[in-house]
């Protein structure tokens, strides 16, 4: 069969030769910003869609599952975080997880184009519902430089939620970068990093392991999940500490969280650690007493 | 952008409006048996590919994921499991990885379809390399009538390897179905069967958990995992015990494998056990200790 590419979007393929398509009723949104372009649909089985240059960021019906695992395993990973750096994650949804965790003091986001804010403020109102929290700050500028500039020891956890490690984000998955988090962390700091598909992507996962482990951390743990709109469905995210091995998680505060979730429990987080064999064979780590 | 339908095997929809789309060379088979149509072809990222009726069944690259979840977890779990019968899986993929087991004694195979193993054994002649084990019998035969007909209490596990409830599938998603499979199992016996996408496909898994408690199951758990050429990337099987609840697995025999997996461990069956908070508010049941 053939699609209607008036009646789909068909995200550009990947390297592989695999795409997703979906089924659109109309476009909301468009906008070349200085940056980046940035499209709105609204599809007939996953609400609205965000699109940036031709890329799925996320759509209303399953952002939740890559929202909770950005900010659910790291937040009960760290003792005792309070201060939160977000780089990229203009839509907000990885802000809105992130403040539900009340101990934290402070949530900076920062992300280069507000453009992207803008969009999910006004056709992703749900995930920007936190945004007016007291504790958060939107900065929109580079985050790269952001990190590079801030003050040694002012956060506890970096969370890096970016696009794919091509155009503007290339340099988020780079050594350099990754020196900087270190230096911006606290004693016990934590990077999290969104870290592309296991069965796509080894190489960026492998390289992103190798370049934290040469910034300087001290360990680096790798959770996958499911991700439906992405490629091949099946995404991770990599955790790294400043200055200590990883000792399982804070299980009971998670199992007595104080908010809903819809994909994140204490058991998922278990199970987002067992990594598959094939993962470990690359040398990537999750729960190191797997075996 | 649009796809070439020359260049691109693009799956029929799902009713949600989504679709995965892969890049194909050249088809290299195509059949129309007595039961349906199959096409195999040729992908430039993820090897062969089989398609029966428009529907992705599996490619070269990402069918261990299924294969091993169909075979391993409902093996380890079965105290002593002798005597399988696979309904269905004419791929042989989910036979190769049961017959992996040493202390099987008999495995028998029953699909209706001769065509789809005659075009494995072609073209994913790996999947193949157990059928001339001493203990594989494959039969080509009614599943439905096989287990209606079968002998009581002579299976310990039923692995309901199908594709999805529409045409001659819709039978074995059903409690008449499932209560002769109660009579054929011996005790202790179980049924695993695969229920679709815990993304788009609720209906059906919530429907499987009462057909099987209908039919007189005593317990039932889903377990989920990633499958990326399958609608959402996102898949699940259930188990069903004749007699029994559910009291964890065989983990020390999990860890000795005598066998090399991809995907699977028990760590990971530990990970596909735990359902996420949606799908338990749903009446879903994992391992029962997560809550």
């Amino acid at each position: 069969m053939s699609l209607d590419a008036k009646h789909w979007f068909i995200e550009i393929p990947t390297p592989d030769g695999s795409t997703l398509a979906l089924k659109v009723t109309r476009k909301l949104h468009e906008e070349q910003t200085e940056f980046q372009k940035i499209e709105v649909f609204e599809t007939t089985g996953f609400g609205n869609l965000m699109v940036i240059d031709d890329i799925i960021m996320l759509t209303a019906r399953d952002n939740y599952l890559y929202h909770e695992m950005m900010a659910h395993p790291a937040l009960f990973t760290h003792p005792a975080p309070k201060r939160v750096l977000i780089i990229g994650g203009g839509d907000c949804g990885t802000l809105r997880e992130v403040l539900r965790h009340p101990h934290l003091e402070k949530v900076q986001q920062v992300d280069i184009d507000a453009g992207v804010t803008r969009a999910s403020e006004k056709f992703f109102p749900e995930l920007c519902e936190n945004n007016t929290d007291p504790r958060a700050e939107l900065h929109f500028a580079d985050g790269i430089k952001w990190v590079k500039e801030a003050e040694p020891g002012s956060y506890d956890l970096i969370v890096v939620d970016s696009t794919d490690p091509i155009g503007p984000a290339v340099g988020l998955f780079s050594e350099p970068f990754f020196r900087d988090c270190h230096r911006a962390l606290a004693p016990h700091g934590m990077v999290v990093q969104q870290s592309e598909s296991p069965l796509l992507n080894m190489q960026i996962l492998t390289d992103m392991h190798k370049a934290m482990g040469g910034a300087g951390f001290h360990d680096v743990q790798t959770l996958h999940f499911p991700q439906p709109v992405y490629p091949s469905g099946w995404w991770t995210c990599t955790m790294t500490c400043k200055d200590h091995d990883f000792d399982g998680f804070r299980e009971e505060d998670s199992r007595n969280r104080p908010f809903a979730t819809r994909y994140y429990s204490p058991e998922v987080h278990h199970g987002a650690l067992a990594l598959p064999p094939f993962m470990v064979e690359q040398g990537l780590t999750g729960n190191r007493r797997n075996k």
